[in-house]
């Protein structure tokens, strides 16, 4: 619990949280839908009666935070109050609702040998989850985890520590209740800055880290770890307005993109407007950012539609502004704005307005993007919108889960053979 | 082309290998499955028309090796000869008539928000493959990876290099032929061992590695890669025949799956006999053993009922032997043969003997390896015995591919979304 442990024994904690995972993931891989619902229903019930004792605890270390200085966004992030633990509580229904993804088996077919081959769905085993300041963290990811049949490690940041450790007693008198093994869900109680450095590299018993939180975190473990990491790095995303775009969708999609949330990775950051169109859709998107107070910087050929803007540089072009901000780029067709998303962009979310079916059809092949999008706002990039349900994160990677993972992308698939005695002649 | 080139021209000879394999990807994406089996059919035709060539260069290869002391195993696969070539032009044959995965569209769903989200089968990008002294992995290589859309870039054995070369003359004229890049496969020319160093750590310009070779070589990838591995590791294979086995299946599969082939990593390596029929089974297995010349290492029990065979020990139960030498345990039940598998096993291929639908159903579920069987031989775990058409690889990766690997294993999905102006309120 305190940072005067020596290294050595930050080590052999994480190490015996990660032989206590491992075991119980063989639990957890059998544990039937039901047992599992009901251990989130007892998580749900657990956490209504302890509303006081979530709210104490969030109230220390909202105040340790106060005490040394956190600015307001951190402390809106680490707040508990009796809004966000009835949505706590309301996703573990909501988890508790969804179908179990554990024994699925897809595509059982014969093979001339007479052997049925097929794949079933079945956990990863065990997942490490690192993440910051928002409490309730805790409790999404343990729920994703156990409907998922995964054991998990959590590590939430230091300045939410008793909340995170009362919503740990919870979870575990939940998972009791069920009669479902208390170490499912363990929460590393050592804040010592070590652990994380443990956990990222025990590959005999952690099969997949998943970070959650800022830039810098995510591409340090990225950097350290021993196992894969499911990461989301940057959101760079486009919208390209194409000639044959119809023009109240054009200006919707853009506005919305941009506007509807700013510090949202699925956010619109560079808006590219094609030539012939540029003239008569520039001032108008240009009024609609200017209701919403959003700087625009532009390329040349754009400054000279709306002469009033920034120059756009270099740097804007590959920038995630997070912020009411928007870098606009004048180009000729539908190739010059795919070299554009391909050398400026982060393979996130990117989307084409445009009536052309030829050209839609060329934008959804050839970007190479998590998600891509025609004719809709890049803010639909989210597993509820894309009815996963759930959301761990979204992926950047290429492999394994790519874009919104929800609890599918906490699972893996096995091949199974069904057989009547064959053997390889 | 040898090793007097400093480190710094190995980095930037392989980075620049990079750049052209990244941009060469894009073009690959949208290749039409027309225009990749064209350059196949081209390849196989330059193939067909350089087997002097082939011969030639490779018999170069092989005084080399000869000179320097190679084991007839290594020269054997290091080899080419008429009838091999006709199998790499087969091969190229086979490659075109699979299926293209790229572009397919799975589960186009309707959203209450109006959108229709799917997900769309699309490349990785850049492959890297390293591997060791056969030099038709170069054109197999290459062959799946154009297939599937992607960029290549091969790094072979050292002791191959000519035949490689001669090889990579074909594939390049091949993919002139049919107008397609060159820099869709690029074959490293640099003998020197910090190419691999490089090829592993550009992740601005590769997606995935895939080592193909010894354990030494893919745990030294592995370890030292900053781009996700696809990669092999032990295959230490169970047969567990449960006291309802059928008689003649199990000594069939018993049999099969430890003498077929010894070398391979679905070779059975420990059998697990349930107690009540290790008595009457075991006899008839040893004296089937005894005609393969299979040397027996058993624990206390197996001992007691093959009194002359070696005591097994603790390393045996994990032991990969490849080789005519099996390791065999009396269990109590299907619940001891779970935790011998769990505990010892590599998570490759696991199979049961048995009759009863319960315990079938069971091992099915509870066994965490990238195979489970019933009633059917370890040694069916391949992609070709699997339908896969072709395998790059067999991984025992859990996350992105588990178990042989096709052209499947060598793309990724990403989201499209088709919407008609849709924003997000």
């Amino acid at each position: 619990m305190s940072p005067q442990f020596a290294t050595t024994d930050v080590a052999s904690y994480m190490q015996q949280l990660g032989r206590e995972a491992r075991r119980t993931s063989s639990q957890l891989r059998r544990a039937t839908s039901a047992a599992k619902n009901a251990a989130l229903a007892a998580m749900a019930a657990r956490l209504a009666a302890s509303r006081e004792a979530l709210l104490t605890a969030n109230e220390s270390d909202l105040e340790r935070a106060r005490a040394s200085g956190l600015d307001a966004a951190l402390l809106d992030r680490l707040a508990l109050s009796e809004a966000r633990i009835e949505a706590m509580i309301e996703g573990l229904h909501q988890v508790a609702a969804l179908p179990d993804p554990v024994g699925a088996i897809d595509d059982l077919r014969t093979r001339p040998s007479g052997i049925q081959v097929g794949q079933m769905r079945v956990p990863l085993g065990v997942i490490g989850i690192i993440y910051e300041s928002r409490p309730n963290v805790t409790l999404e990811a343990a729920s994703l985890c156990l409907k998922s049949g995964n054991a998990c490690i959590l590590r939430g940041g230091s300045e939410a520590r008793e909340s995170n450790a009362a919503i740990a007693e919870c979870i575990v008198a939940g998972l009791a209740d069920a009669g479902l093994p208390e170490s499912a869900v363990q929460v590393v109680a050592m804040t010592d800055r070590a652990a994380v450095g443990e956990l990222i590299a025990m590959p005999e018993y952690v099969d997949v880290i998943i970070p959650r939180g800022g830039k810098s975190l995510i591409e340090r473990v990225a950097r350290d770890a021993k196992v894969p990491v499911i990461k989301h790095l940057d959101g760079v995303c486009h919208v390209y307005i194409d000639a044959s775009a119809d023009r109240d969708k054009a200006l919707a999609i853009a506005v919305n993109a941009k506007t509807q949330r700013y510090g949202t990775c699925n956010t619109l950051e560079t808006l590219l407007i094609d030539a012939p169109v540029a003239g008569e859709l520039l001032p108008e998107l240009a009024a609609a950012y200017a209701e919403h107070r959003v700087e625009l910087r532009g390329c040349e050929r754009t400054r000279e539609l709306l002469p009033g803007i920034k120059a756009a540089e270099e740097a804007d072009w590959s920038a995630e502004y997070l912020a009411p901000v928007l870098a606009i780029r004048v180009v000729d067709g539908i190739d010059a704005a795919i070299a554009h998303i391909e050398r400026y962009g982060s393979h996130h979310t990117d989307a084409i307005v445009s009536e052309s079916y030829t050209l839609s059809r060329r934008f959804l092949a050839e970007v190479d993007s998590s998600s891509v999008m025609v004719n809709a706002s890049t803010r639909f990039a989210d597993g509820f919108e894309y009815g996963l349900g759930a959301e761990i994160g979204i992926s950047t990677n290429k492999l394994h889960a790519r874009g919104p993972v929800g609890l599918e992308g906490l699972t893996t698939r096995k091949y199974i053979v069904l057989g009547d005695g064959q053997i390889r002649e």
